[in-house]
């Protein structure tokens, strides 16, 4: 077999055979093939596309060219959940405690901050003592205990979706649905949960600008990983504006304390009870109302909030920041961003908004920068709200007093102040199983 | 300018502007753009195409890539030929002195065989002392004084097509006509004439294996040609069999001459007659059928024959090799093939004959391979020839004895034989002006 072969192939619209797509995967897993011979294959790729049996492959391949954690233990009962990405999306921190409390096992590994979307890690690093690096038996220790762990990526996960990944990110060739499809399934699948369910954001700030793009994506994706064996289904949930009103990392660590406390309603808690019924039906394979039912339960009874304690507590945090979110350190200097005129807030731009919270402080820019766990935005005013001048818009938190200048006029800048109402997206837009 | 944004674009559809595409080739020629981003380009080229205009600013920003040809002294009587590729094609050889002798200045740079081709420059080689590596102060002089020089490729001509078409033959993106256009019609535009007359093979031997493909790289390369203020036609000439009856070096000088002298007739005098014509008409600006005139005037009156004499003897080469062919070195062994049964000759892969030709010495399989002026194949039975079983379908001509068996097998391979006369391929398809 040649890769020239395989080029070519794919170059004139043909299907790849299985044997193909392996003999890619582990050529580049490898080394063997050199980067301008994968970079004109993921072209062709892009422009030719990929049937559902070749993603399915290629996702397989990649999946199983590095280290995978085995859930086996955990029977049917492992559930996973994925987000394309937003801003201020602390879902996992609420869900997780959910599903944890009706008997689901979660053991997740999540990603850091890079650019203007936050990560998991981050976030609960924002607790003293959380420990986010574990050996993989204290990570399947404290699931099978507490039924919940949550780590930071270790291992040499997906490899071959590494370095394509890189290759894409500078030959034009991300915005692919098999590609994204089978990078984010790869890593899924080795993450090895039973149940997946995806949170595909649509939106300005989102990867999917329109329902529709966001729709192909998650039909793939759910399709891909159901024929690699897993029970997944995907929510499309809004990301036209920023989920809930913290953007930063123990600010959003307060505001998820706060939903599982029964103090913070509105959309970021409607999304996480969507989201968490999901996996919830998944994993017991009930319908979704019933399902919901017992997700209400849970955060009713204030079990799901209990949950959350027991696990920051095994995983070595200070539960104490839970019990009282005011424990945690104040930004040194803050501002509030007014309105600089009457009217409709008709658009957030997200990626924006994400971008002054890493001016702040809240985010990195390179992998190597540090974070300020304090350092963020807290939104007072959303899209659809009618503000007067001079009504706050925010509330910036920062360390560096030099970058409040610049993040408010970021922040004014993500702006789109109208004097009619503009059609409020729907806060969860399908669920496609 | 970003090359991630013009990858995008080509990636799209969209059409290049001139000053992104000069982006691109400075970056090539700098070393600047890496090879990954340079074959995504090249794929999403191929996949998408290229209109005339980003053709030809392709082509003329390649051609400026590296060293040039003045041939400004030689006013509107420089003329240049380009063969796309084949196997016994010794029309150089032949044509230069044809058109040199009606006036036409011909200072021509050629290549050495590699794979199944030969090469001009070795054909010449075989001649004792003639000189294929001489300074451009002669080249020029040479020319000047006979009207006709032919040296081997010096200088930095065209980098840029170099490096792309190193990782085009990697990439599987070789076959698309605009950058099948840009490669051959950038280092024609670098080699300085002011008329090109292109050679373009159609059939199992040539590169383009239909007369509809080969007419569509024909059009667009005498169209990127005139775009770039040349005078440009194209002939369409067949491929499907071996031009002429010699394969190899000295074999080919012999038939040359033989054609100069008149004692050789058939194809590949009639291709001769009239590719030199449309380079005659090119040059002078007179019609076909008054330059076929001229032609046949030199070639039988023998001032065609003296005309390689003068520049042979010229160039430094023993011209009494020319005058008497017998003084070529004989190979020490030779091998008749013979038909295994009767039959019409209905077909001859002319690459298989190129690579029986190489094994018995003549050609190199990599660069650094030395070449065995003596060795190669003369043809006996041509496509559309009945032979009688037992009759001499070719002679072989090797010194290394062992190739025989393996050149006589690859030879008989290369034939198709059946028991009805299939149509004959015209000689010339179509002439492009």
């Amino acid at each position: 077999m040649r890769m020239y072969d395989i080029i070519a192939k794919k170059r004139d619209g043909y299907k790849l055979t299985e044997s193909e797509i392996r003999y890619f995967v582990d050529g580049v897993t490898s080394g063997e093939i050199p980067d301008y011979e994968i970079s004109a294959l993921l072209m062709a790729m892009f422009i030719r596309g990929m049937d559902d049996e070749e993603t399915s492959v290629l996702t397989d391949a990649m999946a199983n060219s590095g280290d995978s954690v085995d859930l086996s233990g955990f029977g049917d009962l492992s559930v996973d959940k994925h987000s394309t990405g937003g801003v201020g999306d602390k879902t996992s921190l609420i869900i997780s405690p959910i599903v944890a409390a009706l008997g689901c096992k979660v053991a997740k590994m999540s990603g850091r901050g890079l650019g203007h979307t936050g990560g998991t890690v981050d976030k609960l690093e924002s607790i003293p003592g959380y420990r986010t690096s574990v050996s993989p038996e204290e990570f399947i220790g404290i699931t099978e205990k507490v039924g919940l762990s949550l780590v930071g990526q270790s291992g040499n996960m997906a490899p071959a979706d590494k370095k394509l990944y890189a290759l894409r990110d500078v030959t034009a060739t991300v915005n692919s649905i098999p590609l994204i499809t089978s990078s984010i399934m790869s890593k899924k699948l080795a993450a090895g949960a039973k149940n997946i369910v995806l949170d595909v954001k649509v939106g300005s700030g989102a990867f999917m600008k329109t329902p529709e793009d966001a729709e192909s994506l998650a039909l793939s994706m759910v399709n891909i990983g159901k024929r690699c064996g897993r029970k997944v289904s995907a929510v499309l949930t809004d990301m036209n504006t920023p989920l809930g009103c913290a953007v930063g990392n123990s600010l959003e660590v307060t505001e998820a304390v706060g939903v599982l406390k029964g103090e913070v309603h509105g959309e970021l808690r409607d999304v996480c009870i969507v989201l968490a019924s999901e996996m919830v039906s998944l994993v017991y394979g009930i319908p979704e109302d019933e399902a919901e039912k017992k997700v209400l339960d849970v955060l009713d009874s204030g079990a799901a909030y209990e949950k959350m304690k027991e696990w920051i507590s095994a995983s070595g945090g200070d539960v104490s920041y839970v019990e009282n979110t005011e424990l945690f350190a104040k930004a040194e200097y803050e501002k509030t961003v007014v309105s600089p005129t009457d009217g409709y807030i008709t658009g957030m731009n997200a990626e924006k908004i994400g971008t002054a919270s890493v001016i702040l402080g809240a985010g990195r820019e390179k992998k190597s920068d540090l974070i300020d766990h304090s350092a963020g935005i807290i939104i007072s005013a959303h899209t659809g709200d009618y503000v007067k001048k001079g009504e706050v818009l925010c509330t910036l938190y920062t360390n560096k007093e030099k970058s409040l200048d610049c993040a408010e006029r970021l922040y004014l800048d993500a702006l789109e102040l109208g004097e009619k109402m503009s059609e409020k997206s729907p806060t969860v837009y399908k669920i496609i199983r």
